[in-house]
């Protein structure tokens, strides 16, 4: 490991080349190094905890004079009851992990004695960015080195003293492993974010781990291919069918359980058939937990004549922009989906397709245009509404009665998450270390040339044989 | 299908927004379009082959006068003989492939009565420039057809009446289908490509068909995924154990197969062991094919040394920028690797680790910094040296005593192939359909909320069990 202050571009050629040697090392070789980083990091807590509280005393000098925010505060303090602990479990939890590289997906007999493989391989060098959370650098540093791959990590200001601190553990513990030097590159030098942005030449994956901002900013300062969401705006759709209790305890659980996250829902759709009979419950629900309803004329006008008047009172007008904001706070938008005659089928539709409702289709629709395309979720007791809801609906998370919070790697049994996707390429929704390979062909022969190959006259014919591939 | 003359954003906003009931469609509603598109096409050869023929006129008067080289006027021309009839039976070789669609991955029991799904579908709307090929039209609308993706279509000048006359057509026969009007877009309009490739808000993937110097514009020109590549630098290195007769064989058919295609060799790398044993073999079979060598001082002189005096006459000296130069031509550049001591294993290195070998890794390092990253091949009888290139060398296709030339859709066994992608992430290699899709996770609850979920006191645990998929 390299604790650099060379260029940006030194650093990211040096981790380039490495890459190719990290790459050919054996899974035991890769869980020694999370291994030795784990032990280092456990014998150092005392030295770690120390750098992480003069992080602590600017941070919290920033704070006093309203230039840091609590949120941010929180996630510095390493000295919180088991985050220390929780750092190094989930090192261990990484090295337990099935290897992601060398797994074989496709096995072809192209000829006798010509096999074609696709192995998963390691993607190269990533580029990690993030800012508060210092024990962000020896989970990145884990996930990286058991997937193969070199790594640039990249600290935010906040937590430089931790960076440091723990960088240097890591680069020392490193030194008696397998892992080559240049592997997992460190750069402390400040403002070289554009600069690293720009070495697509060098950088295969960025990967920001920090608030939208951050994210934003490198999704629209790079060509290189960045793994992350900027916005969470996630939708429920109560549905004419829903069942009244499930509506109540989804809704809640959506927006209430931790407002300040990506999967927490921002938007609340609703079929005007239920106005009266499902939303007063869910509003009701919603007020008791200090949520702000900011509703559309309809639902408004429903719910002031349903709800109590100490309720209503409550209530606040939605503006179209409200129905484009991810709150992330207690704050709800509501929307009333028309109710419109379900057309008779004309006939000429094929018989596998779904009977259209052009309500559920204007709730889709909504959802398409206005969400962030993260997870969204369908309240109904009817399944074709339900499926095709999950069809229509293009988010990485699509959720018939579950509330939007699950979408979590943890909550989907990956275990450690590399991020959540809103990509519409290589990795969607929660990535676990499967984001961070890609695969090559490997094709072994006995000295065929294509030209062989072909239609007719003394040319051979592929076998294209599928071969098993040994996975289970 | 629309043709359109409307502005790039319209057209592309309307791809999008059909692209999600596309995304609904079952697999004989998309198999039906493409059988209506074949009929149609099939009907109507007589005024295509007219239309091209316009095409042809003006492209013979622009090759005349040096504006066109000879190879785009052969692509364009569907009078060839088989062509037209190969541009029908691709249509039906699409519609014959597995469906992309639909497939399960992983099914994973969260809770009971919780269960989480990831489903490949759509990616959502492509952008897909071509250049001269007027056939690509109907077999890029099949794949995305196929693979249920809305397309925008924008053609090259030179085909713009076979483009016109091709698309209405198409645009006509899916009128009588389920597949939404304006699922595929036709763009006509000139000088349109930078608003195209600025649209990522809509546009989800970008296919260019076309030169290098097509897919090299499109790459640095826009934020949205490119699928492709703008260089096929491929190399053999030949090993200080490889097979003579193997080596000829090999050597010959990646370099003179078809020298214009990107998986034709450029660069040989060769043993110092070697330059005397199997390269005057290797150099005599390539001149004898009329193959340019332009050798590094070492090469040439054990050549100059071995070969004939006619034969020596006709070696050229590499300059470093040979190394780099795709010659999509008769030329190959040859470079000489040092025989270097092997070390005497330090008794540290795990025992699963592959010996070093110095030379190997030279050889090894030369590709990963100079090659494309398309395919590299190794020739050489100890499966521990090919082994250890086939895992280090950092490119789509690594092989193993087999020409270049076999990396490709239909020789891996494919089918019709979307493209050759040198990306590291989503595809990589000879993409088939499955690069034309992604995933999203299906869960479907009871109501559950995640907030009743976790360690302690009345909560509950994931139950994180695996269930089939269902697929073989």
């Amino acid at each position: 490991m390299s604790l650099t202050n060379s260029t940006p571009e030194s650093a990211a050629r040096a981790a380039s080349i490495s890459a190719c040697s990290l790459a050919t090392l054996s899974l035991s070789s890769r869980n020694d190094a999370l291994s030795a980083i784990h032990d280092a990091l456990k014998s150092s807590k005392p030295a770690i905890l120390e750098a992480n509280g003069r992080d602590m005393v600017v941070a919290k000098t920033a704070s006093a004079n309203g230039q840091l925010s609590q949120s941010v505060l929180k996630r510095l303090d390493l000295s919180r009851p088991g985050k220390f602990d929780d750092m190094l479990q989930g090192i261990l939890d990484v090295r337990s992990l099935p290897d992601p590289v060398g797994k074989v997906d496709l096995r072809t007999k192209l000829d006798e004695g010509l096999v074609l493989e696709r192995v998963s391989c390691p993607i190269g060098v990533l580029l990690i960015i993030f800012e508060a959370r210092p024990e962000v650098i020896a989970n990145i540093a884990a996930l990286a080195i058991k997937s193969g791959n070199a790594a640039i990590l990249k600290g935010g200001k906040e937590s430089s003293e931790s960076f440091e601190c723990i960088s240097t553990i890591i680069s020392t513990a490193l030194e008696g492993t397998q892992v080559p030097n240049a592997a997992i590159q460190l750069v402390k030098t400040r403002d070289v974010i554009d600069q690293l942005l720009s070495l697509d030449a060098y950088i295969d994956l960025v990967i920001p781990r920090g608030g939208n901002e951050l994210v934003r900013y490198v999704k629209s300062h790079t060509k290189i291919p960045v793994l992350g969401h900027a916005d969470g705006l996630c939708s429920v759709y109560i549905h004419s069918d829903a069942d009244k209790d499930m509506a109540v305890k989804v809704v809640v659980d959506s927006k209430c359980d931790y407002p300040a996250a990506c999967n927490s829902a921002e938007t609340l759709l609703v079929h005007e058939d239920t106005l009266s009979t499902i939303l007063p419950s869910v509003a009701e629900a919603l007020l008791s937990k200090g949520v702000s309803l900011r509703c559309d004329a309809q639902s408004k006008a429903a719910l002031e004549t349903s709800l109590p008047a100490s309720s209503a009172a409550l209530l606040q007008d939605a503006s179209e922009e409200d129905f484009t904001t991810e709150f992330l706070d207690l704050t709800i938008a509501i929307k009333t989906v028309p109710s419109l005659p379900t057309p008779v089928p004309n006939g000429t539709a094929s018989s596998t397709e779904a009977p259209s409702n052009p309500s559920l289709d204007l709730a889709i629709s909504h959802i398409n245009t206005h969400s962030s395309h993260h997870t969204d979720c369908i309240l109904t007791t009817s399944s074709s509404a339900a499926e095709h809801f999950l069809s229509a609906v293009d988010s990485a998370g699509v959720y018939w009665n579950a509330s939007t919070r699950f979408a979590d790697g943890m909550r989907y049994g990956f275990g450690t998450e590399v991020g959540i996707s809103t990509n519409k390429v290589h990795s969607r929704g929660p990535v676990g270390l499967e984001g961070l390979v890609i695969y090559k062909y490997k094709l072994r022969g006995r000295g065929q040339g294509a030209g062989e190959f072909g239609e007719g006259g003394g040319k051979r014919r592929f076998l294209h044989e599928k071969m098993g591939t040994g996975e289970s």
